[in-house]
């Protein structure tokens, strides 16, 4: 799943090269090339299925051309994740109905991918023998507030569970109540399961999707398959993966994982997972000059230089064309502040 | 004078384009341009004298292409005002040994055109009729502690008075002593004076300059100008016309003088003299949307947006590959910032 804008990084993150197309850690690859590089392991490269905007069409052959262009399914327009998923499994699903599928963001870290790579491994084995949902849990290793968790139920294998419930973002002594407990793990937004388990799911608590793909069920997967879905994907409605489905199904299943997770999801986020410098600033790869200054974290293009002096716990952002510079306790008006700057100059800068 | 480098505005003002390049108000026209604007209805273009440092020929000669090539005079090397306003003299006395000469910097701002036409027309009919060397002092406004004062001395006719003593920057109370005084005002760094009377007050008080240009003195406002010059000029010791000669010259005179002068010399006093935005920050031209702070001054390219919040008295200064954010107050610390840049990345950002 390619096809996010990333807001909540603006303007680190631009409407025009999201996060995902970003070198986040100054590595020389995207978070969409790591990504890849840490499933071709797994999956055979032909086998992987890339769903984006169509505007991103381009970034992601520059970025992968060992892609086939049939391999990029370009949505005509943002749905969420149910009518991304569901357009998916119908593709798969008509190339091979025995296919089981891992689905993934391409815009998560993970650091350990030898672990990632043995619980990919074990969940597929897991899907191959149970009509099973599986979502990949991780063990959380602090109270995050930002997060979504999945309480376990009952253990039906080793490391693997029935989920009991799905929770929205706890507040703070919510959340620790949730990681003493041992009982809760952050949704990752990974998926494991038969291409078959998820279309019947889809039919029987997604039935308005599922009857918009249905009308040109024989399409998938032909020369024909594009045409049909850039006419008939907007009428989709937009929701995710977890509303839609997940969170009514009850052949859900969680497998708890641990493997250096982080979903890269706000600046915050970002700067308490980050390696700091000795005085106490995330400056990835770019180059800063901190006096007085402490706790920020920086985010500008290569080989420019910051210096700045007497700043405390700000988020430093510029690309190119425009800078933050933001408070990270208020990172959540970052939105809003997007909004504003709609409003005044248009798309321009978004 | 345009050969200034203008470090106290890095990164803002680069080595490779200072201050007086720059247009610093968004108004189409940079300093230098606005300074030759404000002299062309007094002086004929023609007698348009430039001394700059020689690596600023070219963006003289884009800027200002009225300007014939001899027109410009390239220093070799950085050597302060006097060595500067020596070799003007000799080339300028060649051309005419009768010249009156005005000097200016180029990198001030002056509001009031109108008053500045009459205060130089009015200035240079007093040096036709003394031997004197004209200063401009500027009524001061506020106990500025960044400027040097001039005390005055015994009027000798309306508004020209003999000058009692030159005084380096004050500290805060001893600035409001003079300012309340009524005989101080602010040494501008404009001249007046005959070509011949400077030429005489610099043989005499700094004649290790004059020695080093009569070595030469056929060759001035000829073919072999230029090479006498490179040569020579860096043998000339580095000091301002001020400590080599008005100090210590006693046929000194200032003209008091109000047109709307600002030296631009520092962020702060930027600042205290620009129109403020209705929510209390100085962003000149560029774009900048403001959360919860005031009191900063912001100065970025055109067409670059600024989201700032939470920011209070502070200089935000954008260069292209150049980030400073620095208190106001502190700016006093950016030429030691300069230093640990130059220091630690050679002349990549200067």
């Amino acid at each position: 799943m390619c096809g996010g804008i990333g807001s909540r990084f603006w303007p680190y993150s631009r409407q025009d090269k999201p996060k995902q197309f970003i070198d986040f850690f100054g590595t020389g690859r995207s978070l969409l090339q790591m990504t890849f590089d840490r499933i071709v392991s797994i999956v055979d490269p032909a086998n992987i299925i890339i769903v984006t905007n169509a505007q991103y069409t381009s970034l992601i052959r520059e970025q992968l051309p060992e892609l086939a262009p049939d391999q990029i399914l370009q949505e005509p327009a943002r749905r969420n994740t149910a009518p991304c998923i569901a357009w998916a499994t119908y593709h798969i699903l008509a190339r091979d109905p025995e296919a089981s599928i891992l689905v993934t963001p391409s815009d998560h870290l993970i650091t350990r991918e030898r672990e990632f790579e043995q619980s990919i491994l074990r969940g597929f084995e897991f899907i191959e023998s149970h009509d099973a949902l599986l979502t990949l849990g991780i063990r959380p290793t602090r109270p995050e507030t930002g997060y979504g968790y999945i309480q376990i139920g009952k253990e039906v294998e080793a490391g693997i569970n029935k989920v009991k419930t799905f929770t929205e973002k706890p507040d703070r002594s919510l959340a620790e109540v949730f990681v003493e407990s041992g009982e809760f793990f952050w949704n990752s937004g990974m998926f494991l399961w038969k291409g078959k388990a998820i279309k019947e799911a889809l039919e029987r608590y997604a039935s308005d999707i599922t009857r918009i793909f249905d009308a040109g069920k024989m399409l998938f997967a032909t020369e024909a398959e594009n045409e049909f879905v850039s006419t008939n994907f907007p009428a989709c409605m937009s929701i995710s993966i977890d509303y839609a489905v997940m969170e009514k199904a009850d052949n859900v299943y969680v497998e708890c994982v641990e493997f250096g997770w982080n979903d890269l999801g706000t600046w915050s986020t970002l700067y308490d997972n980050s390696p700091r410098n000795r005085d106490g600033n995330v400056t990835q790869n770019c180059r800063v000059l901190a006096y007085s200054s402490k706790g920020n974290i920086f985010a500008v293009p290569d080989d420019k230089l910051v210096v700045v002096d007497g700043l405390q716990d700000y988020i430093i952002a510029d690309s190119g064309d425009v800078l933050l510079i933001c408070p990270k306790s208020e990172e959540q008006r970052i939105k809003l502040m997007v909004n504003d700057v709609k409003e005044k100059y248009g798309d321009k800068y978004l």
